[in-house]
Formats: structure tokens, sequence, C-alpha cells
């Protein structure tokens, strides 16, 4: 029976029972967390292999010491796994450290002082900045965004990408607009690929900036659940190209999610023009990056079939859980319509959106169950969503048996939600 | 015989015997390196067992499992081996990535875009803001300031640290004067350790700005030629909390040339309430560094006692080279009176002053004889030597018998470029 159907006395009795249901999990002080997208442990072990590679061989292929100083750009292995992972040329890559969000605030953080390219004005110079926000997205874009007080404007996801009318019109009047954040494949949280005319649209749209990028942070690139079922996404850097559009975009990846979360290596890959600009400026940051963790990959992962492959051992750990999260959602919550979710091919999440204004009380429901979720409105700017109903769920960490049971309670605590939504309006 | 006083027709036949004898090692093609503080291979293979030292443990002494994401502020291990290096407690710092000078860039970047602390005024909004930057100093540091268009005040160093009449004349008056460089011990390039009075003055000076800071970048703390001869330097954080200016000094450190120049740790201390406002910036540029790189470095160098032990080990590579190179300056340059020298206790550098005038003719006569040597002028801010007669002397990467060679090639131009002096003038 659908929630809106049912009758006063009828909503009354039913949440009771949950209420009922709820009080004996609680006596049993769980600690379940499905907050963040973190490997498991299982998946971790998949990598360990790469901390003993070396062997005594420290020597890239250029013929540089990776113990010592240098290469700024990161070592010619490693740019060429990363060219093939992001579909250019290595000579377009450089590779950064441990984490590819550092690479994009410090992306920002230079077009703010500097400016995108030479010649160009610094961002902190143009007064107001404002940056295009698909959402719901990921939390630490908007946060990055927040730091450097760029304004963000909201701007909808549909099933294929952003909402494109939304985002031409907006760019194309406004010229502190800079740029875009984009998870294009397997996007956080709602797991959707952008279609081939969202991204042709975002490469060729007219821009009133002319120093408008667009981030494209391709964190889940290599992230099938399915070999045989996966996404496909059109390569942005190509289109932006034959668009005339070549230095619009910076393509970020990192290997966080296929080695080790804290000790992976990231990459940033865009036109000549930027990656000769980005490097010029990173050479009075830092002197060069971490480069026996880049051999240690370049040898561990081989080449981007080893990478496949090397993603088919994740996709083995991880396809059970989604599956079961989708499972669990569709036996608890399909036949009530007071939730829906998404269904992603790969990736890390699963969004679920819940009646108007339920999801801070799920979250906080959950929360004194035990089972911790990413908070309620993380996934918009500001932390505010207007319609307070998204959720994301992140099903990767908790053992299967865990993640079950923290699923379990979760559709509870939207049911009971969802009950007291009713029974106040 | 000192070159003043020789006659023209003697300096002429000097100058054409130096001539002969240079144009005898062009003829060599050498390819000869003293330009930057790279620790040589064999340095490299005092740590090479610290590559495959974890051996299946990942988990840190919290029970932090260092191969996922987390402990933004690093290992607790790791924290407490900084805190005995610097000399402070382990809640007082934060380990960051492979390069302290990231560290410092990303200091000043986040005093730029909010301030030193809470409710300060960023610098970008204070108009044009200043550094005080003791000189001959550490070109990257005088990089920094350029990238941030903070201009530099240069001050003379002298044989105990800065010339502290000119730093606090200048800070108690001008509150656009935000910050100092400093490398306190065996200094870059000239090998000083700050007195203990100087380090008291810039502790307790009075300075215009409320939030001018101490930019302490210890980077040789550990590096003495010789465990009996060691320099000794006063903790600047305890003195800053005894005068009441506690919140005055970020000190910075690293393993950069304890282990591996591309792959250690670094790590900034400071009080309680910098490293506080810190972290919380920090938590917008990434979500954590490398902790299997700092779990690693922990359980290789053990404590303070065991970064000590290995210290030694590399004071045995270096020393020979620094006794090479002051013998070869005082065989050479000594009784001619056309060039003075430092001799540091430790450190990588040793400076070496020509005649005035001077320093870029011999920088420019050793790369056409196949001598790499640090640019004439990168020790001063804007790469402007007042003077033209300081070059850094980088004698740790080459083996020994090149830089004899080397050596004897620099001392040689030096008299070559002295002789045209005393002609031309």
């Amino acid at each position: 029976m659908r929630i809106e159907e049912m009758t006063k006395p009828e909503l009354e009795a039913w949440g009771l029972e949950l209420k009922k249901e709820y009080e004996s999990y609680k006596a049993k002080n769980l600690k379940l967390n499905m907050a963040r997208g973190k490997p498991s442990d299982t998946q971790l072990d998949l990598s360990v292999g790469m901390l003993n590679i070396l062997n005594g061989d420290y020597i890239a292929s250029d013929g540089t010491d990776v113990r010592n100083y240098g290469l700024l750009e990161g070592i010619p292995e490693a740019r060429e796994l990363f060219a093939d992972i992001l579909g250019t040329t290595a000579d377009n890559v450089i590779i950064g450290g441990n984490s590819s969000l550092n690479i994009m605030f410090d992306t920002v953080s230079r077009a703010m002082f500097n400016g995108v390219l030479p010649g160009s004005t610094p961002w902190i110079k143009q007064g107001e900045i404002k940056f295009v926000c698909p959402a719901p997205g990921y939390d630490r874009h908007f946060t990055i965004c927040e730091y450097f007080g760029i304004e963000m404007i909201k701007v909808d996801m549909l099933s294929d990408g952003p909402d494109m009318d939304q985002v031409e019109s907006l760019v194309v009047a406004d010229a502190a607009i800079k740029g875009i954040w984009c998870v294009p494949m397997y996007s956080n949280p709602d797991g959707i690929t952008y279609s081939d005319a969202v991204v042709s649209r975002l490469a060729g749209m007219k821009t009133a900036a002319p120093d408008f990028r667009i981030f494209w942070d391709n964190a889940y690139c290599l992230h099938h659940l399915d070999k045989n079922d996966k996404a496909k996404l059109l390569n942005i850097y190509d289109v932006c190209k034959e668009m005339g559009n070549e230095d619009r975009v910076y393509m970020f990846s990192s290997t966080s999610k296929v080695t080790f979360p804290g000790a992976g290596i990231s990459a940033i890959a865009a036109s000549s023009a930027n990656i000769a600009h980005t490097k010029n400026q990173l050479a009075s940051q830092t002197i060069s990056y971490n480069k026996i963790d880049q051999m240690a990959h370049c040898k561990f992962l081989r080449d981007i079939h080893g990478v496949n492959a090397h993603m088919e051992k994740h996709a083995v750990i991880l396809k059970p859980k989604f599956d079961a999260v989708a499972s669990i959602l569709s036996k608890e919550l399909a036949d009530l319509g007071c939730a829906s979710w998404t269904n992603p091919k790969g990736g890390y999440f699963i969004s679920l959106n819940t009646l108007d204004g339920c999801a801070k009380r799920v979250v906080q429901l959950c929360k004194e169950v035990g089972v911790v979720l990413t908070g309620a409105g993380a996934t918009y700017p500001y932390g505010k969503d207007p319609r307070d109903r998204n959720i994301r769920i992140a099903p990767s960490f908790p053992p299967l048996a865990e993640l079950v049971m923290a699923m379990e309670l979760l559709c509870l605590c939207v049911k009971m939600a969802s009950v007291e939504k009713f029974l106040a309006g």
C-alpha cells in the first residue's frame, strides 16, 4: 500500500509498529557507518603487493632516480598510464601527490592568484567569482568554493547529467561564472554518467567568461561494477578541441580507489597551454611529487589493461554490496511511494531521495540507532538541500552483513520519517 | 701574492696562463654539477631498507589503517617523531606530504586568503604585503613571495644570523611587513646557525603587524657534519612563548635529506591556536596525506635517537666532500685576496663570495667549461645580488673525484674573473 493512501489510524498503527522495531535495534548499541566512500579492508588488500614491488629498481624509464629530487611533471610511465586512463597523451598530463582533490584545490587557487593562462587576469582581481554546481554533488567540491569565497549557483542534476538548459543560460549571461564542477562518470552521489549530448553541450556552449573552466573530476572512470555493462563517457577534451575550446577543461583522476586512498597518485590532464601554465606555477609550490609512489604504481598496475584487470577484482567485492543495497531498498520501499533511488553501474555511491523535508530526520533517526550517514544537505552547495530529501549511501566500507543491517535500519527510518510527515501534515 | 698587488703585466701574463689551463679543460667536455642540494646515490642507499619495512603491518598506534583515508594531521607516531625533532609536543605538529616547501607555500597561501587566525584579516585584503628576506638566502623562499606578489625587503646576513638592527627597525615601523624567512641552522647558502641573541630578538621584537609570522625553515636541524661539533640553536617557540608571542612562529622540517628527497615526509609545528587554524583550513585542501609513508618512516627511523644515528651515516659521506671544498678553496684562493667563503658545521651548502661584480662571470665561465652552478644572484630576492659576488656551492651530489675537479675549475674561474676585473678596472 502506498503511504499517501493510508488513513490516519493506519498511519498511527504502523508508526507504533515501526517505533517498536526501532527501539529493539536501539538496545543493540550498533555502530554502523555508511558515511564516506572508503574502500573496505578487503579492497585495500588487493594492492599490498605494490608496497615492496620496487625491489631495488629506482630508475624511471627516462633514467631518473625516483628517490631524488626532480621531474616536477612526474615520471614518463606514470604520465603515460594516466594519459590512457583519461584518454589523452602523456605530454598533456602532470602527475600529482596522493590526492586529486588537492590538485583541484590548487588548480582553483592558481586561477585565483595567477589566472588560467599567461596574461589572464587573476580571478581575485575580477570581483565576485561564481561556479556552477550541479547538485546533488560532491561536498568537497563545494567546500573548495566556500574556502575561496566563490559563489555557488546550484543547477539540477537530471538523469543524464546537469540540466544543460540551465547551465547554458547561466554561463552565457554572466562573465563572473568561471567554472563548473563535474563528476561525469558514476557521479557522486547519483552514480549518473553524462550523456554524449550533455558532454557536447558543455564542450561547445558559449560562455561570457573567456577564462571559464570545466573541472572534470573523473574520479570513477575506472570503477565499473560489471565489466559487461560499463557506462560510456564521451572524451570531453576531444570535443572541446573540435569545438575550438581546447583550453576549457581540466581533467582529474587518481588511484585513490584503485590502490590506496591515503597513498595513491593523482593526475591533471589538459591542453598543452593549460599544462604549461600549470607546470610553471607548480614550480613555486613544490620541487617534485613522490616519484617512488609513481614508480611503484606503474610497476604494480603495468598499463591500462593491468588497471582494468585490477578494477575487476574491486568489482567482485563491490557489486554484491551495491546489489544488496538495491535489493533491500526495493524490497522495503518500492511499494510505499516514500522514496526513490538510483541504480548506478559503477562508482561509490547510491543516491536516495526521501519525501520532501524528510532527509534530515532520517539521518538523525539513523544516528540515534547507531547508523552514521553523510549529513543530509552535504550533497548541496552550502550544505542546504532545498527539498531536504537527498541522502548519499556509501556501501563500500562495511562488511556485507553490516551493510545489510545498516540498510534495513535506513529503510526503517525512512518509513518512520514518512509516517511522521503524513501525520504532521 | 695578493691580486691587488699585481702589476698590469703580471696580471696579463697570469691571465694567459689561466686561459691556457681553462682551454685544456674545455677540450675534455666535462659535465659536472654543483647546482642543487641533492643527496648523492650513496646517501639514498642508506634508506632503501625503509621501502619494504611495513611487511604487512598497516595499523598506526591509534588503530588507524594507514592505507585508507583519515587522520589529516598525521599518524600519532609521526607527530611525536617531529615533535622531538623540532622540540615541541605532538599536539603542536601536523605531518604533511613529501615537501616542506609545499607546506610553506600553503601556509603563506592560507594567510593570504584566510588570515593567520580565526578573525584575522586575510593578507590579500590588507593591500601591499611585505616579507623580510635575510640574504643570501634560499631561492625557493623568494619564489613563493614572487608568486604571491609579496614585496621582499632584503636584510643582510651577518655571521650569527640576520642583521637584527635592520630587522627590528623594519618590522616595528611597517604593518605591511607580515613575515620573515629564516633557515636558522646551517643556513642556505652560508651554513650559519643563528645565535641565541638573534633568536631571542626575533622572538621578542615589537612588530607593527599583529599578524606577523616567522617562517622558521629548520631544514637542516639534523644535518651535522661532525657529531662532536654540532652547532646549537635556541628553541624559538619556547622563547616566543616566554615573550608572550606564542603564535609568532611556524616551524617547518622534513626528512627530504634524511631519507628520500622525493619521498620523505614533512611537518609544520606551531602554537595550538596556529595548528588548530591550519588544520581547519587544510580540511578544504585534502582528505589526508600519505600515511603509509609516515608509518614507514616511523618504523625505519624509530625515534629521535634512530634519526641521529641515521644522520651520522650521512655525515660520514658528506664530511669528506665539505672538507675537500674547504681544502681546495684554501689552497687555491686563500693567498690571493679575491674570494672569501664559509666553513659550515652542517647543512648542504657553502657560500663563496668573489670580488664585487665577479659572480655572474664566474658562473658563466664555469658553465662554458662544463661545471653547472646555481645561477649567480639566485640567493637574493628577485635574483639580484647587489654586489654580484655570492655563489652557492652544493657539494653533496657529485662523487668526490668529480667534486674535486669541479672545485678546481671553480677556483680557476674565480681567478680568471678576478684578473679580468683588475685589467678592466
